[in-house]
């Protein structure tokens, strides 16, 4: 059972569906909205083993081609699903719906006039368009992400998961069934790759994209669309280790930063050291760093330093490399501002830390780097909605338009102004006689 | 004295060193960024005879295309200086000095764990680059809000205006000077039409491009750039009438948002009547407008209604159509959904209004219309950053990311966070041992 492949005009079709659903959730309330995410929940728990049955169909399609080489085997983990996962997706649904409805909030009020009074609110974006790879557990979170803030989705799966993902809709959309105010085109599929560019063009039915993926997923999404997209394509992540950093915690910080979680796109890439400090912590830094694998590219000054270790010198393509793995380069600025220079220029915006035990450097630090996320003594893997406190994520965005850095459901939604008038018209307010506004802040 | 035309790569000259002021900028206070711009406003007065000489200059050269037809009229009306206009641009700037400073705000704050404490806090976009036609008053006033927001700014102006925008660009520089924290190059200017495209290129450099001219203009730059667009191509705003609505109320408001400034992108191009109340409202509604010279075009059911006029049948082009004229498109509604699905099929999503005496139908409306405006019992004309009360206007915009509706300084920054940790790893919350965040809301 695969999908068949449906031609752009299809996609357009489900686009459109996904406009209408949308405009319907509008003014679907938070109540409503929880009820079906539980029932979702519910749908899921009962279709447990169709479920198991369909993601089995695709690891045995997928096992071929993996033996084949036509995917890769880290793809293939990411498909699989068990009792284990499948449980902890549904508990997901479910913290989902526990969570704060971030439409309808209202962000500012002004008393315009007398019996006029201006609301800013928040409301949802409209339809969401999800690309990822392979992961089933993709389709629920999205999916209870998307509702919960009264959007639509569509949904563009692997066509290595097709299976799986069309059993999960399914539950969903059944769930649906019973919530007249929430249309079960809210949430769509679409599994053919071929049918990406197809999407990406109906920027008039879609208001955001969420790729998630490699690099290069997010990368091409971003060079061929008009819609805006949410997320990161790279995270290249610096450590600056100032004159004044306490050793140890610099140690400490690099360390978990480079080797807790390599492939994380918070994970990172370039340690930078101040001249005056580089001789005392170099030694102990790389026997920690080498001891856990690591490899060392360095500059000219630091291989100095470091003589008699087997080091490779970096590059300039090192200082531009998300290395997504066991790999660090090393180099030795002489001031402050070399350090936020060489971030600013070979950064990619996501998150840099500096390690300092001189406040007013630290503050420097932070204010002139130009990234989402900017860490006084902290490793940069904190850079991650759960670890914020968010309660779930959405996605890092390293763009400054809208959400930057880890964004939580609030990226999900825009704002309108409602204004509350009793037959106000603007000629009362010019010309020679004009009435004043009274702009009175009520809420801010 | 014309601009040398200037080939490509000074373009992406002029734009590296934007980028670079941006950065300076980054850490400029509030007390320099006012005190920078009363300097800017006190040189602007010192220099004002030769501002206005050159403004002649660009006066003669203009008339003499207006005359062979090159120019609008209308363009060489926005191009005239004069002593009281260049007093209002002056004054202009000292009221963006006396505005809030939209950037080092604290947005929210959490306490991840003790010692581990994570902050929003607002902060400049980087560069703007400000497309604008003829209007040199856009230059200090762009200027203005683009330093008080902690912006780098390049200002695209219309050639015809050329030797005007140089020398008020001057003045900024020469008063720049005396700012260290600012350099001069946080203001820069680019004259020729030519440089357009190579402008919208650079998306390297350039966070944020605000057009501000014909929705020609815009549409044109929102069709050819990947840098984020503020601003709006079209403001077809709508008033529907329902069937409770209080008719001397909804006459007043038809009239107000048709013929106190039709040109203006928030004046109302289409109303849409509830059948119910359309024979009472309609002759007395149409006498109006006719009598102030409005054109009506108008469903075959209004025709009906007031046979006897001379009045045309709207076309499906009608219901499309900005027309920034003297010119209203009426149709007659079935039902309140009806009234909804028009206006967010045809509409613009900038601003709609619903005349009526009944609160749930208004409130109904007012979230089922998807427009950055949405208003109950008042003219389309309040949408309007000074009516709101921003105390300056960037934009309109009708995108629903980043800024929506009248766009103040806000619009005009991002966010970042800071964690300030004192040697925080991830590991420590992570694996069977994994230590608890605390998340502790400090403010919200």
């Amino acid at each position: 059972m695969t999908t068949p492949n449906l031609a752009t005009d299809e996609v357009s079709k489900i686009a459109k569906e996904s406009k209408i659903a949308s405009r319907r959730l509008l003014v679907a309330n938070t109540s409503v909205k929880n009820q079906a995410l539980l029932a979702i929940a519910q749908e899921l728990e009962k279709r447990q083993d169709e479920i198991l049955a369909a993601n089995e169909l695709d690891q045995k399609e997928a096992s071929s081609l993996v033996a084949s080489g036509k995917i890769a085997k880290s793809l293939f983990d990411r498909l699989k699903l068990d009792k284990v996962k499948l449980a902890g997706m549904i508990e997901g649904v479910r913290t989902v719906a526990a969570l704060d409805d971030p439409t309808g909030k209202i962000l500012a009020r002004t008393l315009m006039d007398d019996g006029l009074e201006l609301e800013k609110v928040s409301c949802p974006l409209g339809v969401l368009l999800v690309i990822f790879e392979s992961r089933p557990d993709a389709v629920t979170q999205i999916s209870a992400l998307a509702l919960k803030s009264g959007n639509a989705v569509i949904l563009k799966g692997g066509r290595e998961a097709a299976n799986s993902n069309l059993a999960l809709v399914k539950a969903i959309k059944v769930a649906l069934e019973k919530f007249p105010e929430i249309p079960t085109s809210s949430v769509n599929l679409v599994t053919e790759r071929e049918q990406i560019n197809a999407l990406l063009a109906l920027d008039s039915y879609v208001d955001l994209v969420i790729p998630r993926g490699s690099n290069e997923l997010v990368r091409y999404i971003q060079n061929n669309t008009r819609i805006p997209v949410l997320g990161h394509a790279e995270g290249l992540c610096h450590i600056y280790i100032d004159k004044d950093a306490d050793i140890e915690k610099a140690i400490s910080i690099v360390n978990d930063a480079k080797t807790q979680y390599p492939s994380a796109c918070n994970s990172v890439e370039t340690v930078l050291i101040h001249k005056d400090i580089a001789r005392d912590i170099l030694p102990k830094l790389a026997d920690q760093l080498l001891a856990a694998n690591v490899e060392l590219r360095v500059c000219l000054l630091t291989k100095e330093l470091l003589k008699g270790l087997e080091i490779k010198e970096a590059s300039l393509e090192d200082w531009k490399t998300e290395y997504c793995n066991l790999v660090l380069s090393i180099k030795i600025v002489n001031t402050l501002d070399e350090a936020i220079d060489h971030i600013n220029n070979f950064g990619s915006s996501h998150t840099d830390s500096i390690i300092s035990e001189n406040k007013q450097t630290a503050e420097m630090f932070l204010n002139s780097v130009d990234s989402a996320g900017v860490y006084h003594n902290a490793s940069t893997r904190f850079a991650d909605g759960f670890r914020y406190g968010f309660g779930a994520e959405v996605g890092i965005s390293t763009s400054k338009l809208h959400a930057r850095g880890p964004v939580g459901l609030e990226g999900l939604v825009s704002y309108k102004y409602k204004l509350y008038g009793s037959g106000q018209i603007v000629a009362t307010y010019s010309g020679v006689n004009a009435r004043e506004f009274k702009h009175k802040i009520l809420q801010k």
